[in-house]
């Protein structure tokens, strides 16, 4: 089943779907993000197999998102995430917090991210609007690209 | 290429992309999002085969994310976005704040995200700390659930 490229999209939700778009590769960088950084342990968290994990953490490099490097007692090899990868923290979030609202029964618990500086749960994620405290989707568009 | 589920992990992010950690599914919800509402639209705007969007959107009215009905004239079938669906705004958001920053050359042009009120573009995403005015993934960590 091959998907569809979409390169010249002039939109960014398409862009950012061609490169993460794909089950394992947000596995991986939610991994990274809690501080998984061998080959080994990605394979033990995500249960996958070592031809999957060598194929996505590839794409993960090509596409700056994950860098490669001798650990600094040169014993193995660690994968981090690069500045672009970091970014992708919102994104994480914001699958975490649809989730933990939809994907969960009532009384069945699961992990919960906090802030280290007070333990407590984090608060929502929030998009502030310059006229109202909080933009949803009605209150906002999408405007095509100007053509140059 | 199966990918195994994960229904039982205690991961809200696993299971979020369980439930739309595919490509077309979320390019479905986008659309959604932006007013698209018949088959043949989106079809159209995907540039996708019959069979999978069908599928695709199946499993989405399945997950409680689209519903389906006749249109008010009784023309045609809809597709809209239920609540759970729409909760997946801020998803679509920062794939697309993600994509802008990452995914585009610069002088490259993109479609915009607006404030209908203001007409000006969206501000970024935040996540609110209570002792810093902004969390990243430094300042935050999971913390597993509790076995009960």
């Amino acid at each position: 089943l091959k998907r569809k490229r979409v390169k010249n999209s002039e939109c960014p939700v398409a862009r950012a779907l061609d490169v993460i778009g794909d089950w394992w590769t947000l596995l991986i960088v939610r991994d990274a993000f809690d501080g998984v950084r061998r080959f080994g342990d990605f394979q033990r968290s995500l249960n996958i197999s070592k031809g999957i994990l060598a194929s996505r953490l590839k794409g993960l490099k090509e596409a700056g998102i994950v860098e490669h490097a001798p650990s600094t007692s040169g014993a193995h090899d660690e994968y981090t995430l690069t500045p672009k990868g970091r970014d992708l923290f919102l994104v994480i979030v914001s699958l975490r917090q649809w989730g933990e609202a939809h994907c969960f029964a009532s009384g069945e618990s699961h992990s919960v991210l906090v802030e280290r500086a007070t333990g407590r749960r984090v608060l929502t994620l929030r998009l502030p609007g310059r006229r109202s405290a909080e933009l949803d989707d009605a209150k906002t568009t999408v405007r095509k690209a100007k053509s140059t």
